[in-house]
């Protein structure tokens, strides 16, 4: 057993935390840690899979392309589809994210 | 956006509570909401997938066949292999699980 919310910063850190948690044909599931960090002004994701995202721990603020910006407690899940272009806009520090990777994650 | 939180049982239930947030081929993301249920006396689980499992909220005992029993606080996961049995020995009333059943979960 492990736990999502074991192991995080005191602080704010130079980098988001990546961690795979479990891989599988098609599926990854992936703990993401973010410290403050936010997109890039004026810059969009852009992913070539589907991500189901569900912020664990923290506070998170999240726009998809076109639609009003969202502010993401925990226990708050969407799907973010293949390209639908999307940015963080701010995150708590510590944030905690549960994201599973579907489909095509070659 | 939906919440794992919304829409809990105040009280305890006379049942689970089972609900799929995505299906796609080869993974199915479930959220299951415990009321106090447990696995009855003498009997265990046993899947015909593999099965990754987070506490999202509440509190939880489960026993994997052979191994010491375990009390699951939110943000705690693991991995139950197909066919490994196990079994739910206590909930809190409520408990939230993220379930994400994988591989022929036909």
């Amino acid at each position: 057993m492990q736990s999502l919310l074991s192991d995080l910063p005191a602080g704010a850190q130079a980098a988001e935390r990546f961690e795979d948690l479990l891989t599988r044909p098609g599926v990854r599931i992936e703990r993401i840690v973010s410290s403050g960090q936010s997109t890039p002004t004026g810059e969009w994701m852009d992913q070539a899979s589907d991500e189901w995202v569900l912020l664990v721990a923290g506070r998170a603020g999240l726009t998809l392309e076109g639609a009003p910006p969202l502010t993401l407690a925990p226990g708050d899940h969407l799907l973010i589809p293949t390209h639908r272009r999307h940015r963080v806009d701010w995150t708590e520090t510590p944030t905690v994210w549960l994201a599973v990777h579907l489909g095509d994650i070659s």
